[in-house]
This record gives structure tokens, C-alpha cells and sequence, in this order.
């Protein structure tokens, strides 16, 4: 199927079903998130005219969307919409709280507090030496009833020691700290990826165990440059998209 | 675990173990990526140490890293990292081909090169009627032998017929949307999310069905505003990270 340098390419390439049907599922998918299908999906027939495809490839997309949770089917009542997605914004360092607000109220479940020796790659990371006692918060993030995030943190410790006085259950660390430091946040630097949930994240976020989550690290500087806060945050895959605009640079 | 504002924490709180494990897990894990251990990781009582938990505890972190397939542990031959993982930048609009050109070749089996109806949601975003004849793309892309991502691509038709002139094999879209517009490229909207590999694409992409995958939604325009590539990319989620840096705007 490859074709030389200024060749015009013979059209069509006859497609494998399953093939057709992830590119219709694709589609699908944002539709949902953007909340075209908020009052349902189309019937059968008409995504089929829509795609241009038949409809055993509408169907077969739509058992690759509901095995993801995202739809449900019933023979009476037509295809639904099951989960809804949040978006978390890349571009700006914000904290959860301050993106979910239009969504509604976060609230954190507080799993630990300690202060630990910060193990070297964990010190380096935080420009301290090995074995500084650290501040370490785990937390619960809900967004309404619904575990979305699980944070963990590791706070420089002049600023840990007066993070934790406040309440982190309705606070976000990122404003908390801008309070005690008196200075603003200046950047981070953020490594995301996809990984399966072991079994111990998995029931704690209440999703099966393997279910795809994203997990970022994220290192937070203040606005002279210290790095003061590192974080392994899991989100649920299912709940949550980030999005960003990106700016193409000379190449 | 709550806290009343401005109480002192009593501290150290007991954490069960596979908190714990997934603490040392998560530090563990970025290391491994940034190629602190490639010749091998450090011995139970040496991590122990380290993070001053119990030889169990790191047992158990372990297990976590070694069930998403980053590590391999023999009795003989140690704790060795087996998966590789790649850096592609979140902050600038690059190809594949350009990100990873320190890393090894880039190569496109191209699956799929068709003219066809755009279907309403995709004629949107590009800007065009719904029905407007676009030129769709399918790429697996790889990494010197390894699939690294599933691109599915939809280009306005203007710019499609002369992308699809040239070879895909070895090109990026980007290079070529810019060789026969003219134009440089804008910049772009990315959304980006977990989600589980259904077994087709687990089959294409040669991992196992359910493994997590970086699922994106890409539409990048012109430098004059129009958009004219609107991708559906599925990344290996044990091969790649994103990578971006973050800027506090005010809150």
C-alpha cells in the first residue's frame, strides 16, 4: 500500500471491518465528550448514512465504546451516554479545584500526612539532599461523589510544615502553598502517560483493576525557580481528558 | 485524617503496605524512565534503604513495575529494566519523525489511503460541509522495529491530494501538510486521555488487549487559521511519555 514520490495512489483500498469500525468509534468518541449524544446516540441507520458505512460497522464500533464504559445499550431504549468526561487543562498550572469548578465541588479525602526522609531521587528532584525530612500528603480527590484523582505529594519542607496546618480537604496544595510562601507559582514541568491500575490503585479509585489510568508526574516551581512540590497524580482514564493548544515552533 | 485550619498534624500516620509499595513504585518509575538504572536496579536491602521502608515493601513495588512489563526480575541475574520508554514533546507541534530523530528512524506502514464522504462531526471540525470529499490516512508508525502508534488521519481534501502525492512511508504529515500548502503550520487543539487497548488495535499495535494506551484528538490548522489535519493517534502507553512544561497564569 506505500506509494513512490509523485505518484497519484489508486483509491479505494478495501478496509478490514474492524478497521472501519475504530475509525468510526473515534469519531464517536469526542461526539460524546463534547456532549453532542448528552440526550442519546443516533439510531443505527442513521450513524450508518452519516459514516457512510453499514450498519454491522456502526455496531461493532459501538461495542468498542461500551466495553470502554462510555455508552450502554438496550434494545428498548437505544444507545446512551453512561460516563462523562472532564476536561483538565494543560496549558495553565492549575490546581483541581480551581479546573473542576464550573463541574462541581472537589474535596479531598486526606490518606496520609507524614514527614519522611526524602529518598535521593525524590530529594534530587526537590534540589535538597538525600534524606531531608520531607512533608508527604496522599490524597483522595472526589469530584461530586466520584474518586477522579489519586495525588501524591512531596512538599519541600519549610513549605510542607506550614501546608499541613491548613485544611487539605477542601484546598488545593498549589493555592495553600502560593498562601504560606507568599509567592506565586512559577512553572512545572509535567511527564504524562498511560498505565494500567494495579489492584490497590484500581479499588481505591473504584475502577476494575487494569483499567487505563493517566499518570503524571509533575515537578512545581515557585516563581524564583525553587522546586518545592513533586507529585504522582493517577486520574481515571475514564473520567478525565486533558487538553492544550500547542504552537507549531520552527522546525 | 482530617485537619481544622492552623491545628499542627499529629504525626506519622500507619499507611498499609501496598500504599507504600505504590509510593517506592512511583518514584521507582520515573527513574527507570529517565535511565537512572539502566544497568540494573539496585539490590532489595539497597532500595530498602533508600526509601527507608521494609525489604517487603520494595518486594511489592517491584511487583507493581514488573506487572506493567518495565521491569524483569530473575533470582540469578537481578532486577533489569526491559522496556524502553520514549520522550514526545507536549509544548511544541512536531511530527513523530522530528521528536524522536535522536532516538532512531521513523517508519510508516501505510494501512489505509482513502478518499471518502465526510461525516458530519468531521466536516466540522475542518471547517468544511458535511459530505465534502477528504482524503483519509492509516498509519502504524515505528520506532526502528517496534509499533509505537495507530494515526488515523483526516485531511481537507485541497491539502489531502498533494500530501498523498508524496511517500507517507518516511515522511511526517506535518512536513508535508507544510511542503504543498506553502504554509507553515499554526498550531493545534490536542485532547488527550487514557483509554484500554479493544483487541483489534491491541492485535495492530502488538500489545496485549486492554494494555493502556495515550488516545489523542489532534486538529492543527495553517498559520492562517484553517484547519486542515485532524488526527485520532493511539500511543503505546508502556513506550511513550508526553512531556510538557507548565506556566502558573493568574489565578
Amino acid at each position: 500500500m506505500s506509494q513512490p514520490d509523485a505518484q497519484p495512489v489508486s483509491l479505494p483500498i478495501r478496509r478490514a471491518r474492524a478497521d472501519q469500525a475504530r475509525q468510526v468509534a473515534d469519531v464517536l468518541r469526542h461526539q460524546i465528550y463534547e456532549g453532542a449524544y448528552d440526550d442519546g446516540l443516533p439510531a443505527e441507520a442513521e450513524l450508518a448514512a452519516e459514516f457512510f458505512v453499514s450498519r454491522n460497522t456502526v455496531r461493532e464500533a459501538l461495542a468498542v465504546l461500551k466495553n470502554e464504559g462510555l455508552i450502554d445499550r438496550g434494545t428498548k431504549v437505544g444507545t446512551h451516554v453512561s460516563a462523562r468526561k472532564y476536561d483538565h487543562g494543560l496549558d495553565a498550572l492549575v490546581g483541581l479545584k480551581e479546573t473542576f469548578k464550573d463541574y462541581g465541588d472537589v474535596r479531598n479525602e486526606v490518606r496520609a500526612v507524614q514527614r519522611l526522609s526524602a529518598p535521593p531521587a525524590v530529594a534530587r528532584k526537590l534540589g535538597l539532599e538525600p534524606g531531608t525530612q520531607v512533608v508527604f500528603i496522599e490524597r483522595l480527590r472526589y469530584l461530586a461523589d466520584l474518586p477522579v484523582s489519586l495525588d501524591l505529594t512531596y512538599l519541600a519542607p519549610d513549605i510542607g510544615e506550614e501546608v499541613i496546618t491548613h485544611s487539605l480537604e477542601t484546598n488545593d496544595i498549589f493555592s495553600l502553598i502560593e498562601r504560606v510562601s507568599g509567592r506565586k507559582l512559577g512553572g512545572a514541568s509535567l511527564a504524562l502517560e498511560a498505565v494500567s491500575a494495579d489492584p490497590h490503585s484500581a479499588a481505591t479509585l473504584q475502577v476494575p483493576a487494569g483499567s487505563a489510568l493517566l499518570m503524571a508526574e509533575r515537578l512545581t516551581s515557585l516563581d524564583d525557580g525553587r522546586p518545592v512540590d513533586l507529585e504522582y497524580i493517577r486520574m481515571r482514564g475514564d473520567r478525565i481528558t486533558m487538553r492544550s493548544n500547542l504552537i507549531r515552533s520552527t522546525p
